[in-house]
């Protein structure tokens, strides 16, 4: 209820000062300009400004006041929420700066108190204030964006204000501006539902520098993108970036791989520039959803349709390019395939029908190319006919100026009626198109400058569409908490029982401490077998020559043991550290696998999301080229295979080259398994499997490394 | 000095109907609006236009015609060049379409031969035209595009109309424009090293669907860009587009990798769309050259630095990003290190300065945030300061409405003035800084909407200014012709011989037809050995199960000769193809390589560009991961260790995880022996070097397929 009375106020007081060129003077300039009139203004002379009647104090206001607008000192604060709580007040924004920001966290602290006390939502301090289109309430200095229905949430006053300025220029309206800066209480969390039920609202864009707490965030945006799409700007990325945004906000940023793996799970659509989510918000306000239309398809794409069916994650939409300029069309399909999307010929059906319908120097492979020659009827049928086949299309004008622009954009927009399906624009060049343009917008058809950028926004848009029609359901988390076996770091035998025990399938070992129980548990074992050290102080057993392969006898055996024994006083007398040789507890001896493709497997915890489960496929792959898959845990058996099908290393595992293909399935099952551990056992703070050996059929896990929390919370 | 003539013609006379709407009409006024009054209109009816005399035919013009525009129908071009011809033309324009993109190729092949016989140099046919804004020449149908000073060569008419008539509202200026169409005389082989000279041109664009002949295009780019930078855009990157560009302008495109890594090697900037060509081009008319600096610098970077100095091709130059506001800064230091760009702390001699001279709140580790609170001066000091010390720098703004944007921008057009360095702009958003935007224009500083473009644009200009420092040469072209031996398919050890003997290390070997021979060449070689297949009738010998490895002792040596016997019949009998057993000459025996890296090396034959040459590791991380490397051949030295560095797994050849770092001085000289050897074999289609051992001293090649040229022109 709160939420809805910040942005649909009855009535809104501004407190601070009100004289000339202060931020309550302007604030009040802003909501009368824009239309707003139950306005008071609070301030300690009384003093008004553009009409709008000046009070002392909050009580001496007859209306009902359900919001008020924060600009007075950051040390008068307090005394204003209390008052504020004390008149009945459902909502501050608190635009004044020197909180949290500035080191001021007692500050933040007594207004959030004060707020809490009396029920009063807040959003900033140190904010660039409210605006509700549709209700005519423009509680901000930033410029008054035209209305529409996209719903903008900054955590950044300035970028809100640059995205506000440049809105009408790039053709997008907004439902709803609200920048929560400090975010001592509001943010995205309670705006996302709020916005999800909201009708004025069909896209949310957020633009966020970090999450406070990422779980919270994540259900957040899975509910919300059930309804409605979500466009989102993570900034951030790169090292300096995260250098930056750790000064410049003081919330410690998670690892950008984790927020994007989680964003793309949830369904958010993230983008990386402003630009970027201008063409993205003004497709999805404008177009019908793309939905790759599996059904009735002709037989040309079949191959392709075929493979998607078993897999339908990976249904690629069918894209149309209807051009009168082959260049251009051919940049769109460059990008078209570059994004994953499918430029197929038409079918034969659609062949024959535009060869009746078009004159023969037209090219009807996709991009059709109506050449220069193309005409209003010309678009208008070429695509409604392939819109029967396609599941969306760009429409490309390159114009000399003496073709009627307006005329292409009427055959345009008239196929975008009659199909339903989503046109996107992209009319070429500037002025001398402006008039089509103009044409294309006045019928709620988005055009881009470049028709890679048409491609571009629909390939997101068939991201989103995918996600809606799988009709996601999320892995509850698990309830039973239980205690790792031990109090200190588990040794290898101790872990890999424990892995066991919860139903990852592990290799059969033996442990030993002498040269004859090493070489007894070989022979039970089977030559030829693994041995590897057992020491709590040694971590990397390879680097440390604590691993022997292939030992194919006796005498090996009993010659790996001795290696393994002496090189670690060896090494410890070289290094020095631990001053004592390393605590030995002999080793422990496997069977060696063959013809097993290697993964590595593991948990780990972002400081911003909390476990977070990682395939990939081993050495070059995963640590040069890194080529590895993670979602934030727990996964579902969905989830875990949307994970392996990821790996660019797939192919690999499905049957390369003539080799046999890998048992995918019970990979799956293990990544849901362990991705479960780190909340059956909240005292695990990493596992690492590694490797594991996947065949074709089964897999086993061939070592692990359990590493306990520092702080153990039972 | 034809060329010349066609840009900077003394008369023009256009040929063609000047009827009210028809193109000869259209184009006298688009000259004679444009102030070029030397033109002439020349038709069957004498009819003028626009105030230009018209005439019945070219010889009865008075005045020095040196170019004709031809717009009269295709049948008549010939006899209006012949005319042109007797009449001491020196270059035609031939807008006039129906030729061989119609498949009229007799047509062109006439008109060319017409314009040959004459010396007439030829634009078209099927072309936009020609414009030359000094010389006030616009003979095209487009739009007229400011004065500038970059020459825009496209193949594509359509293409280059767009681009024209965006320049104006995307603040570029054209020195000269000229669209070629289906190219029977004049392209960018001829037009390049002109435009070198050219002191009204500084930067050309181009936009080409397809080369002529690959080598000839190579040579006038890698000549070309030793002078000026060259932006190119090459369309047709996917399949779908490759499929448009084949029916487009009937020429074969060659592999759109060898495009990408010819044109990079040759110093070229390629793009991939019309916009990002805008951007580039702005920057590089008007910024200083962006040259990495590596000496003096501070301590803070050194650890990038020293790695750089051992390898000058991987300097990364130091962006220093200079905002007002903290998301975008952020955003702009993350694309910044997308794109291998040092985004580093300043040192702490700057460092102190900057405390010095800024206010306490601002930022001053890059992201440098002066706040909303930065002034004229703040942007002034900050930039001269830190461009000092970093190679170029992005100016933020992002303007709340009550800012004075042109007070910022000035602080930024003095920072650039006084340091010398290349600044780019990035002020947001639209109307509310266009009054800062416009000084920034007059003062020659490039703005862009977003930021990331902005690091974009200064990225690309690195990436030039470290192809020009380097002062490329290209290696000769081998002379010398040899005979392959032999005159059919070489078997496996005729190939090996021949590799060696050329100058390729290969492994020792031993061939052998019969069990005791077999066994006979194991021992000689030493065990343990691989046994491999020879036959000509089979390609992929391990496929065919004709490898057999890790042969242990006597008994594993026959047994694996009988194998190897033995399937080939048992394949030949199942297949039925072919249908007598394969030709089986025996086997060839190697000794196996312990520890070594296995790569691939090969020469492959581009329908473009003829031989190039291609390094990758071998198994997935080539034929799953594409992580390849290749160059039009030959090579030297320094191009081969850059196709080496080029590969994503390159880390694991240095000494990755403490293994021994591999000796690529080798494997380089064996990339320059390779690229050489289809010139000095011209019979060589392909060469499969596979697998290559690579060693830490050395390299072996372990095996190599030969593939003759179909017909062999000796």
């Amino acid at each position: 209820m709160s939420i809805h009375q910040l942005f649909c106020p009855r009535g809104v007081a501004v407190v601070g000062s009100t004289a000339q060129g202060k931020i309550g003077y302007e604030l009040i300039r802003q909501i009368v300009d824009g239309g707003f009139s139950q306005v008071y203004a609070v301030n300690p002379k009384a003093q008004g400004a553009f009409g709008v009647s000046g009070f002392r104090a909050l009580s001496e206001i007859e209306g009902s006041v359900d919001l008020v607008v924060v600009a007075s000192p950051a040390a008068t604060v307090p005394g204003v929420l209390e008052e504020a709580g004390k008149a009945g007040v459902a909502a501050a924004v608190v635009i004044t700066a020197g909180f949290s920001e500035v080191g001021n966290r007692e500050g933040e602290a007594e207004i959030k108190r004060v707020a809490n006390h009396y029920g009063i939502r807040l959003v900033g301090p140190n904010c660039a204030g409210v605006i509700n289109t549709h209700h005519k309430l423009f509680a901000s200095l930033e410029t008054r964006p035209p209305a529409g229905q996209v719903a903008f949430i900054s955590q950044s006053g300035a970028m809100g204000g640059a995205v506000l300025s440049w809105a009408e220029e790039q053709g997008l309206g907004f439902s709803k501006f609200l920048s929560y800066g400090n975010r001592a209480d509001l943010d995205e969390i309670e705006l996302l539902p709020f916005l999800a039920q909201d009708r004025e609202t069909e896209v949310v864009a957020l633009y966020i520098e970090s999450v406070e707490d990422g779980r919270a965030f994540l259900d957040a945006v899975r509910e919300f993108t059930r309804h409605k799409p979500l466009v989102v700007i993570k900034s951030g990325r790169s090292q300096a970036g995260q250098r930056a945004t750790l000064s410049h906000t003081g919330s410690m940023a998670g690892s950008d791989e984790v927020y994007d793996a989680a964003l793309r799970d949830s369904g958010a659509l993230r983008v990386n520039t402003v630009e970027e989510m201008f063409d993205l918000c003004k497709g999805l306000v404008s177009l019908p959803p793309l939905v790759e239309t599996f059904h009735g398809r002709d037989i040309a794409c079949n191959v392709s349709t075929r493979s998607a069916a078993a897999d339908p994650s990976r249904l690629k939409p069918r894209i149309a390019i209807v051009t009168n300029s082959g260049g251009p069309g051919v940049m769109a399909a460059d990008r078209a395939e570059e994004l994953g999307m499918t430029v197929c010929e038409p079918g034969p059906k659609l062949k024959e029908k535009l060869a009746q319908a078009l004159p023969p120097y037209c090219s009807m492979r996709n991009p059709f190319d109506l050449t220069v020659e193309g005409t209003e009827a010309g678009y208008r049928e070429t695509l409604c006919a392939v819109l029967e086949e396609y599941d969306a299309a760009v429409a490309i004008d390159v114009a000399p100026p003496y073709l009627d622009s307006v005329a292409l954009a009427r055959g345009v927009c008239d196929a975008a009626a009659k199909s339903g399906k989503p046109i996107a624009a992209s009319f070429m060049a500037g002025r001398v198109v402006a008039e089509g343009i103009a044409y294309l917008k006045a019928h709620g058809l988005p055009n881009y400058p470049v028709a890679e950028r048409a491609v571009t926004v629909l390939a997101r848009m068939a991201e989103y569409g995918a996600f809606r029609s799988t009709d996601r359901t999320w892995p509850e988390l698990p309830t039973e908490r239980k205690r790792l076996p031990g109090c200190s770091q588990m040794l290898e035998p101790e872990a890999v029982q424990w892995l066991c025990e919860n139903g990852i399938p592990t290799l059969p070992f033996r442990s030993a401490r002498s040269i004859s129980d090493a070489v007894d548990g070989c022979r039970e074992i089977g030559y030829p077998v693994a041995m590897k050290v057992v020491s709590p102080d040694i971590l990397h057993k390879t680097e440390w020559g604590g691993v022997k392969l292939d030992i194919g006898d006796d005498d090996q055996a009993a010659e790996a043991f001795t290696a393994i024994e002496e090189l670690l006083s060896v090494r410890a007398r070289q290094h020095g550290t631990p001053p004592s040789p390393p605590d030995f507890r002999g080793v422990v001896v496997y069977p060696m696998v063959k013809e097993a493709q290697e993964l590595l497997l593991g948990v780990s915890s972002d400081p911003q999301f909390g476990p977070v489960v990682v395939v990939g496929l081993g050495g070059v792959s995963t640590q040069v080229l890194r080529d590895i898959s993670l979602r934030v845990a727990p996964v579902d058996h969905l989830q875990a295979e949307a994970m392996i099908r990821e790996l660019r290393a797939y192919p690999i595992l499905t049957g390369f080259r003539g080799e046999r293909p890998r048992d995918l399935e019970a990979l799956a099952n293990v990544l849901v398994t362990l991705s479960r551990l780190p909340f059956a056992y909240p005292e695990v703070s990493e596992i690492d499997l590694n490797p594991v050996f996947l065949l074709t059929r089964g897999l086993v896990v061939g070592d692990v490394r359990v590493i306990r929390k520092e702080q153990t919370k039972p």
